[in-house]
């Protein structure tokens, strides 16, 4: 089969690779109908170093359960799926609290004998515990959106968990990727009164707006944290939702939280320590985030998804083959898309 | 009259200060009957620089109030009152929300015109908004566990609650000073299940059993680390009670959460930035605290100690008169006290 495989920085190629199949009595093999490049996919992208043998890519994707093992019980061929963008048994002690990221027997795709999420197909493990089933066609307008649950709707959510928004909070959004705009997505649907979004560029701002972002910041650094307080009535935001990761948008996000705020982190930190200074602690606000449990919200934003309530999909402003996968991750890499779909 | 003066690391003085009195229509001119020495004093008895006009000392107290000036409402002469660390108004956007500890208008003790705690009176700005009326005599026996509510306890409460304590949870609190002493007592109020104190002085170990720790962890570091997690199925706690402040107590703190769990820091922070690894974002660990609401915590908390449900005041193992608060910083700096209690 085809499948997406990494060999260094800015060396993306689609090659032939071993056909999945099933290995465990757990596994379902998932023929992959829709997948897509992640913004955590860039990190590689820019820094990998040389391999040899390269890295299979991709753990985003929807597709069409083609054969299950024997112990599957959850999914059977022909079903059309979502897969969070890590595994998880669903059992163990970390699943049964909602928190599928830290599953004891889970892991990663792209990883260990497990196909990548951008190829032809996947062999997923934990299939029970992992896929949930879609009540659509593969063909369905919604595909986009559903889509999304798999990482970078339910990572938005994080974050605006981890942030605690809530009804008639004041939320800021640090970063316009199409992590931040799910953020605003989530910020919104949680009952939030204003939204702020950090970021400058204007399609996105756009996008922003129409998903309920109220105001926007295009400044950076201290300029954007006076600009955050002139908006908030001078004390900073309840929650903040820090997508980015790189240590000026983090010292960003701690500056612009209200006193008994907190700070949702998902983008993937670029530094090992927090870069706070001692008013985070006199001001007691709270850090929290991670890598989002996407299984868990998989099943909160479903419905929302298919009434339409939400249209996380409209974040995807290009559709690549499988082919031009490599020129997909350099228009994503270059701010010339937002998120890039891979269509099968 | 009498009051406590610091001049600098070391040196302490009882001296003759200008009597307290009403300034604004919103004092209270408070006769102290009672007053701490806080493990947060040290931090100058040890650091400070030498200063010649000195710095008022104290922030914990109980007393009788004197006088009110014409717009105070809630507390009349003759009433006893405890306070908490900080005064607050009451009324400002952060006192409704409960976060009183970020009071618009309010303030510390023993700066700006505003007497410390460890003297024969203080004037307290806002009382309405500051003071709590006790309904016990002078003599009561109550009266140490009554003062921790001005800080330790409600700081021990303010700990558990930023690291999310609940029933069944499984608790570390690091640092057996009067603080964690507190947070034992604050957890299982709380109904944590499993309370596991890391420290290693056997006076504070044998009170934290009776106040309710499970297991004892006396060794430091890595050691304390692998300890608590085979204390905790390998997992670590769900909820960690930072009461120390330095760099080495806040990582361990951080080393022992279990993902998804949370650290409660108050500790005084003896760095700036979280000394953290990517750990703690990869296992969607919660950092959060600061300065305790002890305002509101007192009327939480206040039931309790009125019916002996807990005992906070246990934490006080001496006892000076005014006169012998230098050689109470001493006996605390050099722990041969956990917490000395003032009487006046």
């Amino acid at each position: 089969m085809r499948a997406t495989v990494m060999y260094g920085a800015g060396d993306v190629r689609i090659e032939s690779v071993p056909d999945a199949r099933l290995i465990e009595s757990t596994d379902a093999l998932v023929r992959v109908t829709r997948a897509c490049i992640c913004g955590s996919d860039l990190w590689p992208y820019n820094q990998m170093e040389h391999s040899e043998t390269g890295q299979r890519m991709g753990h985003e994707f929807i597709g069409v359960v083609e054969a299950v093992g024997t112990d599957v019980q959850t999914v059977k061929a022909g079903d059309m799926v979502v897969s969070p963008f890590l595994w998880s048994d669903g059992t163990c002690v970390f699943c049964q609290e909602g928190l599928q990221s830290e599953c004891l027997y889970g892991g990663r795709y792209g990883f260990d004998d497990v196909d990548g999420g951008q190829g032809e197909a996947v062999r997923v493990p934990q299939a029970d515990g992992t896929l949930v089933r879609l009540p659509v066609a593969a063909d369905d307008a919604l595909m986009p959106s559903l889509l999304t649950l798999s990482d970078v709707m339910g990572t938005g959510h994080h974050a605006a968990l981890a942030a605690k928004v809530g009804p008639g909070k004041t939320v800021a959004v640090v970063g316009d990727g199409a992590v931040g705009l799910c953020g605003v997505i989530a910020a919104r649907r949680l009952g939030a009164e204003q939204i702020i979004i950090l970021g400058r560029r204007p399609d996105r701002i756009a996008l922003a707006k129409e998903f309920g972002a109220t105001d926007v910041v295009s400044e950076r650094g201290e300029e954007a944290v006076e600009r955050v307080r002139e908006l908030t009535g001078g004390f900073g935001a309840h929650s903040v939702l820090e997508c980015v990761g790189y240590e000026e948008s983090t010292v960003t996000a701690l500056s612009i939280a209200r006193p008994g705020g907190a700070v949702g982190r998902v983008g993937l930190p670029q530094q090992e320590s927090i870069p706070t200074t001692l008013t985070t602690f006199f001001d007691n606000v709270t850090i929290a985030g991670g890598p989002a449990p996407a299984r868990a919200y998989i099943e909160q934003l479903l419905p929302d998804v298919l009434d339409g309530t939400i249209e996380p999909g409209r974040v995807f402003d290009r559709i690549v083959p499988l082919d031009e996968v490599p020129d997909g991750y350099r228009a994503m890499n270059d701010r010339e898309a937002i998120k890039v779909m891979i269509e099968l």
